[in-house]
């Protein structure tokens, strides 16, 4: 089942029957390096990934490093859900996006994206981003780029994203302190409260837009800002595949607007997120999303693992990982092509052994 | 399993594997308003039912009225299970052709062509429609149409359609009194029969054929004859899916062959019954498309309501509603997709709570 956060079902009910090409944008920020700030991934290996995650969901196979991605307490990727919708129901194609990797994806023959960006720098001491030449670059991808296919599934892997989309939104202006998602089941709020203050503490009175972006932001929430404002005379559709992160870029997206005094046709994009981020108590997508000054029609999908007995999955239906690599909105692909729940979990634990 | 009522199988063999989009095709006909003359709906509403129809086959949801059209015994609407196939393997697209509406579906993002018709009137006092007018446009939109898919699934959502569509065959010289179905198990013969009399009254010994379907057809069966003729030398094929109004759809295509002097290439048309109307003992759908010049093949799907429990779902069983909103050509989509009738059951079942 799909449920509606903001706007009317229609959209998603639209989707049934059509292709999707599936897009993850990967980045790195320094930022994932600072102690505790994400379990999304293994410590001391975080900035990989980004790598494993991708190479995952392209190939079933994780080529960078020995094991998949899990976190300390061992809770698996999200990828996982992505991949297990597309060996269930394909998508069209899959294609990577390289935002700023520190290690490229061992993966052949996939569709690979790369503007030459580096890795950003921990927005607690500045992310050095050029946040104007990456927008650009994201605006100049999204008029170029036709997907073969009737729709695209906009995901993400970004290590520490979350605090990165927090200082983001904060310092754009954005009442959001407690609306902003974590990869913990109990966000490390004091060590994520200091990183974002640190670097919004780096804004200078006289910063503009793009300046503030530079300082406190990430690559994959200022390409896709561009991404979503270039596509936006195109006839395809784009889902937003993840929770307050794609939020943000969707927040970074209505600044942009309002300071170019342009509107944007808001109804071929959408949100679609996990239900783990939709209930989850210490964080309000729903809230974010209504401070856009357009509507939005966002969704999840109401998917979890209550039909499993395995451990590291039920750590998710306790509050852990919550999204990434997608996970919202490939799965909302499969339930519109007739997947069921007891399916896509049967195929997710066939990766566990 | 699918059944062939004429010709051979093969066309609909040849139909695996290949993507459909499911056209509605709806209008509103004031001979819905005599008491007794259909259980299509729910009385004093009867005029909402293809709306609501639309509605709950896109959405799932009905939004111009609080609950879905079930008939006076509470037979749900065949809708369940165009809309139970559409979840379980979708259609290419659905798009909604108006043809005479009372109410607009409430539904956005699908495709909706609106050819501007009005509702027409009742056939006993004369349905006062523009028939040649809205041939033309039919014959316009199959000339002009070109769907997203392999082929169409043509379906339609009437109320007392199947009276409209006995008068019309009548009215031009077509012996099947006992051949239409009805929505009743126990068909109101004698209501139908005097609404039918009164109809074929109006026609005047020196009305040509459009004149006498201006008096006693309607919208839907008129444009559909023109989208054939128009469609025909197109790529796609059609499968009209429907029982008794659909063959009639048929019988006025083959009279205005007979008026142009013309023959059309069959070949690439096809119907697509349910079982209940196959094997209705009070109609003869058989009969009436073995009464056209040119030869056609026709089905039906070996789908019933055996494996359910369901009160309301039985009723089908017993000969009620029987067909409608596409639902043989839309259970034979899915049959040819590999669903089973058990899925199919268990999904109309979950719409039922």
């Amino acid at each position: 089942m799909i449920k509606t956060l903001t706007g009317k079902i229609d959209f998603a009910e639209s989707l049934r029957g059509q292709s999707a090409t599936f897009i993850l944008s990967m980045s790195n920020t320094k930022t994932a390096n600072i102690e505790g700030i994400t379990q999304a991934g293994i410590p001391g290996m975080l900035h990989l990934t980004p790598t494993l995650d991708a190479e995952f969901l392209c190939t079933g196979e994780v080529r960078s490093l020995e094991n998949i991605a899990t976190t300390p307490k061992g809770v698996p990727t999200p990828a996982l859900m992505s991949r297990a919708v597309h060996l269930l129901h394909p998508f069209r194609t899959i294609e990577l996006l390289n935002l700023g990797l520190d290690v490229t994806p061992k993966v052949d023959y996939f569709t690979y994206h790369d503007r030459g960006l580096s890795p950003s720098d921990s927005i607690a001491t500045g992310a050095n981003i050029d946040a104007l030449a990456v927008f650009q670059k994201g605006l100049e991808f999204g008029q170029t780029y036709t997907p073969k296919s009737d729709y695209v599934i906009l995901g993400e892997s970004v290590p520490s994203g979350t605090t990165t989309a927090l200082a983001t939104a904060l310092a754009l202006g954005y009442a959001c302190e407690d609306k902003f998602s974590s990869s913990f089941k109990n966000s490390p709020k004091n060590i994520k409260k200091e990183v974002v203050e640190s670097a919004l503490r780096n804004i200078d009175p006289t910063d503009d837009l793009f300046a503030i972006l530079s300082k406190v932001s990430d690559n994959m929430l200022i390409f896709n800002a561009g991404f979503i404002l270039g596509a936006n005379d195109k006839e395809y559709s784009i889902v937003l595949a993840g929770g307050t992160q794609m939020a943000c870029v969707l927040l970074v997206v209505n600044r942009i607007l309002e300071l170019m005094e342009r509107e944007i046709d808001a109804t071929k994009i959408a949100l679609c997120t996990t239900k783990w981020v939709a209930k989850d108590p210490n964080s309000d997508i729903q809230g974010l999303l209504e401070m856009l000054n357009f509507p939005i029609n966002s969704y999840y999908t109401d998917f979890d693992f209550s039909l499993t007995e395995h451990p590291p999955l039920k750590l998710y239906d306790e509050g852990e990982a919550k999204e990434g690599v997608g996970a919202g909105g490939t799965l909302m692909y499969g339930l519109l092509n007739g997947l069921s729940k007891e399916a896509i979990t049967r195929k997710v634990e066939s990766f566990l052994g």
